[in-house]
């Protein structure tokens, strides 16, 4: 039954962090965003600083000891800003997403807006994920590619962004707000945390501060069935249409 | 054909409870929070108290004794409530009542919005539903958490809520409405009125009446067939496109 | 392409008859309530006193003598009102239906709405429907309740009323509106004017004129063949999506 | 993606016909309206007098000796106004052009809308189209089916008539304004020109001009062939949902 | 969820051309369109002047030395522009472009719109792609004709042209802005850059310079491999509907 679209609101708590990095991750090819997100927020430490609301977001909450929490969360300190959604986003929820961060990122006068995720990659699942995975960059800014090629990032030089990360990519660009999309060449059927570790090396060049991503190659196995378990959960909430389970019709 | 959103209107009759415990049971996982409720209803003889509208609840009406009545029905009394559904809801319904009924338990100043339903457990499927149904507890208070976990509810360590119930939940919150969602494991195939027996019997943390289960337990053959019965009657109702029946088309 | 929802319009032609009983009869189960409402027409010698008009009623007229006709249609004389609707009802029409019926009833002050169904019966139908149909009857009043069964009708114990007559119910119980539905035990697959014959006797207890069924029964056969003819044309119709016939397509 | 519904324009040119006879043509049963208007508008060499416009109308340019036209034309001469679609009509579309047609040609003060189309036959589509096909007539006007009676058009005892001709009776009947449908009796499968020749004939008891269908039967395969490919490239086209061709899908 | 229909927004850059060609090619039969199009731009050493926005474009952007472009552009230099579109248009777009165009031609005092596409051809097909492909050309405009004729362009006797170019021609007709299509014969089942060859050919009746298509057809393989890549990432994208990659569905 139709309505005027919902709005994505962005609820921030605690005292404004005034020109951050903001680093955004969601669930799309290996999971790449979603992971790496999850990771930089638990290695750096970062406070909980706000969530995404929208009538658009999957009937989820997500539980920790007890506690309820909303399944896109923003955290922050010291310059830098996560944006991490563990819920998948429809078509509509990723339009409206991109287009309200970017003029929010306009509005707190962020440095960059950079964009974590995945690339599918017949190689890598040929190699079954032996090798480090490479990572490739595509921005509206210059200098920003400078520093992520510095670290290791390849240019991209021919091919298309689709999905969220295009909308986020396209209003950035409209915004004049400064973007860079990084992503790593990702297995197409499981979460790749590999690939996740190298998008996080390839911020070096951009962030101030140093990420050690051993850990995350260490808890390599762990972190795969975590996140696809997860995402199995949440996804099957995005997909419900309500009502009683399916035993009962 | 599209409209404006149809409303969700709570019609209360009689007098106000004042400050009351708003407990609430739709059909989801296991048909906990109906069977749970109905049985609240009969055993603490509440009174009928006014019923829920709205476009978008299924056209149904249950039948008792040749009278009418809704298939979403508030009870009460003592600074007890109890909000009902004996039908199965659509996503949209689900959403719109959960953000009715939360503002709604703000304007009474309800102690807590308590949340009954279970959790699908293929461990009590396989044991074919033997032993006694654990029961975990997710709340945004402190305090409540507490009260249940004295009562027996278990800790919800990680995991991810859906449905209504995680509406109820995000709604409260958002509204600052005491809120406490308690899940039975529950049998995946089957109405589970052990589930919902258990369910109680934590509800005793919050509530100061108490609720004696064991009649619950052991008509549960025959509660069970019951509320199958009138689940797939309504769900029918539900999922009819209007129209003559089947044989005509 | 969405619009504003259509409404339903009912136009009345002749004098207003005051203080009237509403007879309604649209094709649901066994379309016992369209096969009594045209014999009520015929026997008691109906005139013709408008039609009901909406977008949503199936793209169909209903020809007799070269003549269209409107598919919903109002008949009455000396205190009686028939809507017969010759078309089965989308599930939003049946919605928009029943309420502008209830409040078009209070606004004539009407004494009763009487809903014209079946229910469909396993028993009926291994029976071949030999013996002579049981009527349920389900009312928001006393009188009403004990006047039809008088004449036969049986309590309904418990269970649920869906489609058409049960929002018609609602809203008549919304409007303050006495209604009473009164369902014949009806085959599943076939009309079932045997069914039809049982709900106007019932119908006795209410209406002061008396209606002899014998001929009903006695054309049984003929009425079985020609209502499921119509039906089947008009629910082709209702179903048509537009465009040339599927032979182009 | 909704909007509001798209209007349905009537745009003529050149000086208005007064008080003309509007024959209507739209391809449903037998493409027998299609067909039959087609011939009238060549054998009576009507000029064309504007075009029918709205965003309903299928994403179809008609070509001939490259030059552009559009899919529904309106041609006329000497008191007689031919409205001919050679697109297939959606549901919407059939729904709008049938409330637009009757309210322009009440406005026009029109003597008679006559609508042409077939009546789907199993004992014409047995007897492989040998004999002149009947023609029923439906009006709501005696005097109008009494001359279409007299040139041989047989009464429609009882029937429903259904889609955009159905459509276009109840409107002119809610307008007023004087309708008559002639069907022919056509096969199923096929395009039906005989059928078309036969409606043709029976309009000769309105319209003032003697139309020859001896051209129409004898070149009727090479219409039926001519006919059929129109419909399926129309028919493509507006079942198409836009994008590339199936081949890079 | 519904909303306003989004608009079509031309975003143009640098200073305005004055009574332009436009020339116009998005991907349908054969992706001739968007393969002549791309060829003019890169052969003519066109300027970027601006892009093409919407919520129904997809979500894509188009990455070309890691920095991201837009899926629809506009370029354009001494006294042609040309719109190129790389991405499949849904039905809403192409109605929506088509009429954006042809009134912001209008609005430019465009001089002519030219519309290339191709004409699915079984002969073609069969004889794989051998002979030179003939073009039909059809205007509403008898000068541009015979320009496009005297360059070997056929007339177009009888058919349907559909799709986004249908709409462009309709649009421009209604807005009196000049407009011809030109269709080249083309393969069904793959790019044909050949197709787009002999348009480009014709087009030379139009416009006053001259493109040099040997080039285009010596690499004629490497195009069709290119071009059909980048329609199956763009057509993957069109089609997704959010979410993450099919593995964790």
């Amino acid at each position: 039954m139709p309505h005027v679209t919902p709005r994505v609101e962005i609820k921030e708590s605690g005292s404004r962090i005034s020109k951050p990095c903001i680093i955004v991750g969601v669930p799309e090819v290996g999971l790449v965003g979603t992971i790496a997100c999850s990771y930089l927020v638990e290695q750096l430490k970062l406070e909980a600083r706000g969530y995404i609301d929208s009538d658009l977001v999957p009937q989820v909450m997500i539980v920790h000891d007890s506690v309820p929490g909303y399944p896109i969360q923003i955290f922050g300190k010291d310059g830098i800003v996560v944006v991490l959604s563990e819920v998948p986003l429809s078509l509509r929820l990723s339009l409206e997403l991109a287009k309200e961060l970017s003029s929010w990122a306009r509005a707190r006068e962020a440095k960059v807006v950079v964009g974590l995720s995945g690339e599918p990659s017949q190689k890598r699942e040929e190699s079954q994920g032996e090798n480090k995975p490479t990572v490739v960059a595509v921005s509206n800014d210059d200098q920003i590619l400078k520093g992520v090629q510095a670290k290791g990032a390849l240019p991209f030089e021919q091919g298309v962004i689709t999905g969220f990360y295009a909308s986020l990519l396209k209003y950035c660009t409209l915004d004049q707000q400064t973007n860079v999309t990084l992503l790593g060449e990702s297995m197409l059927q499981f979460p790749d945390p590999a690939a996740a570790a190298s998008v996080i090396d390839a911020l070096a060049g951009i962030i101030p501060v140093k990420v050690d991503t051993k850990p995350l190659l260490k808890e390599s196995e762990d972190i795969r069935m975590r996140t696809r378990e997860l995402m199995q959960q949440t996804q099957q909430a995005a997909h419900q249409t309500g009502g009683t389970p399916s035993a009962y019709r």
